[in-house]
């Protein structure tokens, strides 16, 4: 399923005067828009490679047909993405979901879509067919060396898979823990897993980093052996200045305050990277912004403030990703809802005042600070990421022309109604 | 796999001196002890069909073998854990699962291990392989009349089965809900789950009960339709006097007080019965009383208390069953881990003086009141449940018999290391 | 304190023309617009006479001064609220703490402002210094029947107070619970709460309505007698039409779906009104919409949809109040912020395209159902809110002008420094 | 008010009989009752100054009578508590509540009650009459250089009146954050408290320890600049090795593992002591034990064996305080009871099978561990705790012997039904 750039062109065409509308008071007034809009430009958001099919619960899974078959099928659908909203310039793989038979051709697949290779992703959370020993106990925590062996091993045979693809960096996340007290000793846990985490870390390339994901609880529901950013930033102090915290927003205790957990992880030079999504109980994985948009607007507030501070490069100093599932919307259409909700939250974060902001603060006028976010929040800064993807190639609203287009009846014609992607 | 008589006797015979000597302070000086011991004896949980083979979560499920291949093997294993525990004495069907071919048959089956059939269980929170419509959106709540009127057909079903096997109660549980704000019109599809349920209640023999089981999320990730107890009051009180609430411990938000709600549903005689499982985080579905046994005790002292006030048998009056997951245990040895763990709590709870309770509560004497509970909780009552095990012809330690027999072993190679039940 | 309208008048000169700017898309091609600015200058809120001052929490209070040292100076600053915003005009008492010594001329004062009394509210969780009996151990629960009638005196003198004034509702908030387990017999302490709120309700005028308030936790931290939703309900439908539940959105568990529960009430005919703030962790009584705006939004989604579909006044046929506390903000300028985030909430409601989002609904499409909310929510309607200010006589930025008439430093003059308003 | 050893001989004459009974199968049967009951005498839990008195809540605050109206009547109740349970050998300040005039005397009180000073602790959360600067927007987080060296110096000067009284260690609870999104800027505020606490450590004389305890919300409601075991970490780290965590049971957040955070911290060489209590919501400073016993015996469990794993002494390694608030119950009467649960929890952590543990965790047997934890904690363990007492000089039943002796109506006698101890 290949798009266009005329089938853009007569899209944007349609709607052009309408949103050039819309953006004149922004052209008009509005000091910083060209460079709000150049960073949305730069601003690429690296997509999954398991999210491009239906997702499910332990409940049940309700496929919703024309899912990717295999690796490629995958990549056109980033790159289908990427054709509509050009902000989906990347795909993260997962291994074994997607190991590459022939990374060549699967480069230059990806090239054709203009799209690069993001962090690779293990799995030792789930037992393989031909797998000699199994994660049932854990994988990096368990007691037996054979089981730690068998997951380092495949942690660099990962790590080998992203060097073939031109991948940079190898997110780690364990479901390692515990269901019932007693089950686990906490320090020899950590112990065996740091030790495990160092022999991966040592078959890391030079110009790599590594990603220690952490997470509260599920699928373990008693103890995780990396449960949150203070274990995961342990774990990345003492493996060294390539290791770094990877936060993912489903994945801490209820009404934490993640947007602070960001500041302090960059403030300590560890915050390596983000799982997008949503969620109102636990690790929901909903659609990016679907639930709490204010929170992640929050989020990249901070993210911008403090990546500034340090001289960092929004677009390339850390590692954007989302990570959800669909299991009651189309897959693409629910990752054109994400992007577009992280690139807003953006954008609103670059409108931030932020001379007055540290004014405010430094006279602890609350109300004057609060006002200040609110102001950008409240701000309808659509017309910004639609003219960013107007510029780059890109639809003013990717969506209706995906459904204009009716893909999903295309990829359900190509691929069938019953093709079920791998993932979870 | 069958338990002897002689078997269960030669391992008391080898335990009863210690038993003995742990019983003497309770048959010397307490004066409630034959009434505990007594009541224990006629208090039987109910053992759920699902429940006998390892469980899973989204991110994988790691069997263990042996599991039971069909609703005769089921039985079988509930069998088992009743003859270990004479506690057990009732298995809760569900339906498509569990579909009895020659129900006769299976009633003998059931009726030759001493089993009685609880709650008989529907399902439509998952598609099965004939099906015509899909649940993806919901089933009592669809906005397609077709779907619900399946789930009707389904519910009504089920009752069928139920009646042919002896059940007296259907428990309905609704994934009914919606993962993102918008998605369903809360007032309309409320209002659809009732009709579906009244057209279900009609066609409830009228000697049988109906349990609406509550959950606060899960599968769905932004609201469910029968969400909280008071939705379910709701339904159940206009769906008429054979309706009730049924509490899944796992099913509510953090930090609710389930003691509470317990006390409000007996005072309003709407209470229909109980799933007994732990947890930490959400709907964790851990082994009963392996997390907070405090809180089981609390429950335990609230229905004991209700029950009482309303003059309600405690052994039959109310539906008591287990809805567990075992990922990472032996289903049987978790089972008799629930069981035990339920009897300790129940014993606790008739230990309380509740007279001294009142007069403390009367005089406002908080550290009174609290010294009474956690007497009762403090005191070891693991000599009345072994003593209550006896008496029915079970064993004083279930657990450690079922190990040193091997039962697992036995079973798997009666049924192979890769079989697996069904069930989530 | 006194804004004339000339201070008004000519601080909207200086931003007319820049409103006309911001206002002119809406004009142009927006159809509704003119009725949701109607609606917006209909919409009063009310301010409960114990936000006034600075609030605190039980680990120390930094009042800011300039507070009201009685009830006069009180709706003096109710009426410059009122004066900046015209949306404001109601005044919420507290009894004991605004007793009025002349009725007739706190009438005549809060007329003078343009300002109605809404609901009164009684206290029963602190003893006064005269008090006979004592709360500690709750109110209308109390085991002591001469605590019960004392609690319920008290309620029925706060009516009289009203009817005095004009009010039309009574708000009960009951502290009551247990900190304990075992404290309190749930049940019994259930039917005292019942039997007293009875007594209240038989002394309602008959054009009156009495709110339920419910509260998860505290100053009670293990049990509360009226303590969800539910039991709200029960209660207010066991006293009868008159009766209903008044939802405060800081006192839920942890993640609860407040916008479901008002819909359910809504549809039951059981909801009352609403007490409006924002919390992160508990009862946080943070400015509304500084946490989460989205919630707040989606809340009135609710309530639009649910009174429409009943035929109900927006603006009348619930009571619409704040219930914040100003720790670290001047409480007039935080007032208006939540006046804003209320009305600019209400406002994005009234956007939601229903037929559409019906439509959606109907045909299971949760991308667009999704969609639809989230355009009205990303659309910028502070416009209208000002619109609807400059129509109704009030301030374009009425927090604007505020600061820059020094209003704080007129009332610390006239007041002084350290006065302290009475409330929490 | 004092104990003579006659008053305690005399009741204990009363109950030995009956606690030889119970103690019996004690030391008949279980070996290591020797070394639990030593361990239980050595234990020693300090009672905070200002738990002596009623605590109260923002909502209000109902004095019991007869609290301590100095210090030396505080000294004297926490004597009171020593002399019956033999186990509150220690009293941790607060200034300024409770400067001493006279050191040398105080000292000698104290030292008559054979009560040691534990950690003192600084507060600079509240503004005391006299001061200079306002603690409203943090302390040493502040942005006014001014308010931070207040604290500063204010933390030095609790130092020299620990120094006075033989303290070794500083407890720093920081309410320090913020309450709206914007208010703060999270990393300067980090590294501004940072350099407030190196201010405070170079002051730290070097046989003393240093606390940073973290709180995740209250009085706070956004953020709190030491929020969690994390934070306080890497503060702890910054400082140095006089620096380490204080974990207040209340203060996390929903759900939180504690018993893990317990463990990695011990292991990271970095736990420095605690503060019990017990809570349902939040920072509900409940007796100790009172909601989750379990999850007090898991944390006993993990100290017992990370404290044994790095060879530290039980007693006196750790700093171990209660930090509770008594608004319902007699203050004494609850710090019995929070005394005897901290003993009954490490009692049954001692009675841990760490072999068999240790064995089943390597044989990933779920079941065992569990079976090993709950065999310990459902141990009926009170004849062991009694028997310490006895041993020690102590009374049997603590709780029934102050009652008998009416104590609080002696206090009352003395001190008035009026007298407000300092304090929350």
């Amino acid at each position: 399923m290949n798009l266009t750039t005329d089938t853009i062109a007569s899209h944007n065409a349609d709607r052009v005067a309408r949103h050039r509308q819309l953006l004149a008071p922004w052209t008009d007034s509005v000091e910083q828009t060209e460079t709000i809009i150049e960073k949305l430009v730069a601003f690429q958001i690296a997509i999954p490679s398991w999210a491009l099919g239906t997702g499910g619960t332990r409940f049940g899974r309700f496929p919703g047909g024309g899912e990717p078959r295999n690796l490629e099928e995958k990549i056109s659908d980033v790159g289908l993405l990427h054709a509509l909203n050009r902000a989906s310039g990347a795909i993260s793989l997962h291994i074994p979901w997607d190991i590459p038979q022939d990374p060549k051709a699967i480069r230059q697949l990806a090239d054709s879509y203009g799209l690069a290779f993001d962090a690779v992703n293990s799995n030792t959370f789930q037992d393989q067919p031909d797998q000699q020993e199994s994660y049932k106990f854990g994988s990096l925590q368990h007691v037996d060396r054979a089981v730690r062996q068998q997951a380092i091993d495949h942690n660099i045979d990962v790590i080998r898979h992203g060097v073939d693809l031109g991948s940079k960096s190898l997110t780690v996340w364990l479901s390692d823990g515990s269901s019932f007290p007693g089950q686990l000793n906490f320090r020899k846990a950590f112990e065996r897993t740091l030790g495990g985490l160092q022999d991966i870390y040592a078959a890391l390339p030079d110009d790599w980093k590594m990603f220690v994901e952490y997470k509260a609880f599920e699928p373990n529901f008693y103890s995780t052996t990396v449960g949150d950013w203070g274990s995961s930033y342990l774990y990345a102090s003492k493996l060294g200045p390539k290791a770094y915290t990877l936060v993912d927003l489903g994945h801490h205790l209820p009404n934490a305050n993640i947007e602070q957990i960001v500041a302090i992880l960059l403030m300590e030079g560890k915050l390596g990277g983000f799982h997008f999504n949503d969620s109102k109980y636990g690790d929901d994985d909903l659609t990016a912004g679907s639930i709490k948009p204010y929170q992640l607007f929050l989020i990249f507030n901070e993210l911008v403030g403090g990546m500034d501070a340090r001289g960092m490069n929004h677009a390339t100093d850390l590692g954007w990703m989302i990570d959800a599932s669909h299991n009651v919307k189309d897959p693409l259409e629910d990752l054109l809802q994400s992007v577009e909700a992280i690139q807003l939250a953006y954008a609103q974060a670059l409108l931030v005042d932020r001379d007055a902001l540290e004014a405010a603060r430094d006279a602890n006028d609350v109300v004057q600070a609060q006002e200040l976010l609110q102001d950008a929040f409240r701000t309808d800064v659509r017309p910004l990421a639609a003219e960013a993807r107007r510029r780059a190639g890109g639809a003013l609203h990717p969506l209706a022309l995906y459904r204009n287009l009716n893909i999903r009846d295309q990829l359900i014609q190509e691929r069938g109604a019953k093709s079920i992607a791998t993932g979870l």
